[in-house]
């Protein structure tokens, strides 16, 4: 079946499961997205890319951010990073603060709240704020051959409103001198790097080189060692979609991170990344509708790490 | 690199590390093994096995068993099972009781020993008690083409006078109606199936058939279907290893369940199955030898399942 | 006022209420009783006892029974108790098992199902599993002046079949070592005491002592030291009523320790003991009415400890 | 004994464990006292009062100020306030998270970080956030009749810097609704009332009224009623030394509040209030030598409220 074929079939099969679930409402921006959208985007390693439905329509990347802003936390200060953040599934839910107090604030992986905030925290340490958002709307753009990938101002401007549970988050862990950085600044970084608009299409494109041993295969530059790459497929599949996790590689079988915006971000080792997106979430902040559709794609293709 | 090539590098390169970690010793019969040895066995889907070190002395199967016994029990009751057992890693250690509470009775997944006893109650209501257990076994030596697997009737019976712990889980399972058979009779499965005794060579040839799509690949047998195969697969990666599963799929990128008796089954799906057995643990409880074994065995070969 | 218009008054009160709350129906013996009665009696340290309503007929001790144990216990091993069981409040359900994983098998307080398991596994290897009983039995009746005092044998066995939630608790403290005698003998004791049957009269005879500095003002002995009596009294107060002990602490400023049952003691130092019962419970476990009626006794009295 | 003979006696006993615990050490300005101080004071309802050792010296009231506060967030808004803050023992540490967020950002009592810090929200919402401070103030001057009494500069100035781990409550509770000023203003107002200088002939005057039915015996005014004094002296007893309140009760038998600064107030009933100071705290936060002081106190006085 041609690529094309695929993402077609797959987006006809969703088609009537359109509007599903419930679209994130804790800032204004977010809750104002039409629920019936969804997009398909796949780009394999040869360079081809086919998209169905809603690919074009730029969302909102939120979580699945944490990808590329661990992949330049690592670059920035190495294997060092896990003093400070686990490599676990925590069991709990992405903007959970219990288990920081047991684990005198070390948050369990970097693609939960916790563990993104102090991702931000080597990032603003490592170049200060400003630069520290450039860099990862470069390594977005670069990745994904778009320039024109930005951040909406008006999410982040919600974002920081209403972002008290992650404000508590990062004073928590500033009292365990696990952040380091003006707790200010890390969470405008990180309001700012959730709030970067994306389509599938670039999303696919960009997430590419974690299924092409770590080098973009259309560009050509190396983001990561091989060794990296396969490490942060391994975290997407053990932690990246919170206390879903386990039932996603379950049910899927791949690498993959979600965000509220209802975008995730999945890798087919050597094959492929594949970007889907609809609103509507799980009781867990997953996209509904994104996760029958790569579970059909799987089913499909036989994509599956498992075997 | 031949396959006895490759076992004996592996178990030349973690030669010096022998007797590192702590015995499990929790019950005499555990505490009395010699903590330097070590062995490797490794099983393809042509048929052919190579093996280093230690690899044909028998050790105690433990919590190992419990692939097997999810396999069967998937097979008893299907998909139902997961109204009973969750799917998610627990974050917690493998006899930890606190997330029951609040999960009332629920264990977040069949690989830690809440879930475990859920599938041997499964079992129990099944087949009975004393046929539950031969069903075990028959699946073990057939899939291991060897009729001399047995359970160790003296750790069998130092579990079962010790077994305070699980016990407590069970009771307390049992008073959410999660339990159903009588507490004993499921206590006396568990505290068999894991102190079945067996050998590297026996334990990687038993778990061919996970790296091959569910179908014995030697003997011919379908095990399970292909997509159980997957799924039980994803199971041992997300929750194999208590609360280092996460760090086993971080550094060595492959399905693998441990036991407290030191043994360690690993799947490359589509390849091998892979045995590796040293009785040090670390504090999560997971063979560390075995584990470093596992690290240098991926690094050589490249087989993670993550690219 | 009279102690008797005291009892009459406030009965007359609550009468209204009948029937209010959840009768237990965790055992059928307990879940056939008529919700609808309330009894009340005060013994006063001049030896004068008032009663109203049903307080002549019996009903199942349970918790309250907890008192008396821990009082015993106390005098058979001393302050050295207190290296077993905490004397903290839990801010948690009477039977959680949460806490006893972070605290290592060691409960907050002897007056929650765990501690009383523990104090039961002090009697048992004290006295031996019959006499510990026969010594409960001795008290209450030696205290309340009435021979009569026995256990109900239907409510005791019920326990037995159905305490799956108490039979995990003492495992999990009998893993950490922290019970020490046989599971099944600390299990029956535990129930057999809590299936004592007692009535209203009794129960506020028999705590008189409390309130007298531990001389029992009627019968002439001592029972316990008046340091252990205030002791016993302030742990009342923190953990008398589980989870809603701050809530009974402010409303009502009497040390009272309730029971599933539907009864409770309150203890007025220096004043009198007070027996209430009515099966209704609130979630928490505590008899609804049973609160009712000791908040108006202390409105009409002024009999809190708080001025 | 004459009020001035015992609280000498008291002083001299406690003399030799003078520099036991640590003084607490999270801002400069605390740990730079002197852990060898000791002070005494008794006020008794009569209008004696009686000091030893350093009673004069000012220390910072810290934790103390929540008996105040709460007093005032009572008369602000009535009993409205207990459906925000409960009034249960929490079971956890003065600053613990863990059960904010089981419980969606309602705190188990107002005696604890969280719970203070909703009080502080109260004052704020119904002052201002300068006013209120005044009126904390007012309140301690008035019952003191010390118009002396003021903030320390310097302290409030080390806890904004420090305050961390408040800043994570506030905002959490924020998340959930029930924090609802500006996060800055209640922090503010926090830091500001914990950094009150008081001596303990100050504090022991100031805490009177409670031990005199809410009616100040001295100067006449009436500053609670008679049952909510009672209510603030119950939650004191069941919640004022945080997770140690069990253990104060048992030993100590009186209401009583402790602070971070050394300082405890403690409540006789109808007779006097105490107020005991020395910098060395246990590892729950409470004075070592104080409560060790109040306990000799109750020794020699009966003073305890359980008989």
């Amino acid at each position: 079946m041609s690529l094309q074929s695929l993402v077609d079939e797959v987006a006809a099969a969703v088609a009537p499961l359109r509007g599903q679930g419930r679209v994130a409402d804790y800032i204004p921006a977010l809750a104002r997205v039409d629920p019936r959208q969804v997009g398909i985007a796949i780009a394999d390693l040869d360079g081809a890319t086919a998209v169905a439905g809603d690919a074009d329509l730029a969302f909102s990347i939120q979580s699945v951010s944490k990808v590329f802003t661990l992949a330049l936390a690592l670059e920035a200060v190495g294997e060092d990073l896990w003093q400070r953040v686990g490599r676990e599934p925590s069991g709990s839910a992405f903007n959970s603060i219990v288990q920081l107090e047991g684990d005198k604030g070390i948050p369990r992986n970097p693609l939960i709240n916790a563990g993104a905030l102090v991702v931000s925290d080597v990032l603003v340490a490592k170049h200060g704020r400003d630069a520290a958002l450039a860099t990862i709307l470069s390594l977005l753009r670069t990745t994904s051959g778009d320039d024109g990938i930005a951040v909406d101002a008006e999410v982040a401007a919600s974002e920081a409103e209403t972002g008290f549970r992650n404000a508590s988050l990062v004073n928590f862990m500033r009292a365990f001198g696990n952040v380091r950085s003006p707790v200010e600044e890390v969470l405008d970084l990180y309001f700012h790097h959730c709030a970067i608009a994306v389509t599938c299409r670039q999303l696919a494109r960009a997430g590419l080189f974690l299924a092409a041993g770590g080098l973009d295969p259309i560009g050509g530059q190396r983001i990561v060692s091989a060794q990296r790459a396969r490490r942060l497929a391994a975290l997407m599949l053990t932690c990246g979609h919170y206390d879903a996790s386990g039932d996603v590689a379950f049910r899927i079988g791949l690498p993959a991170k979600s965000g509220v915006g209802g975008g995730i971000l999945a890798i087919v080792p050597g094959k492929a990344a594949v970007a889907v997106w609809s609103p509507g979430l799980s009781p867990e902040g997953n996209s509904l509708v994104g996760t029958k559709a790569l579970e059909l794609l799987v089913q499909r293709t036989g994509w599956s790490i498992f075997g």
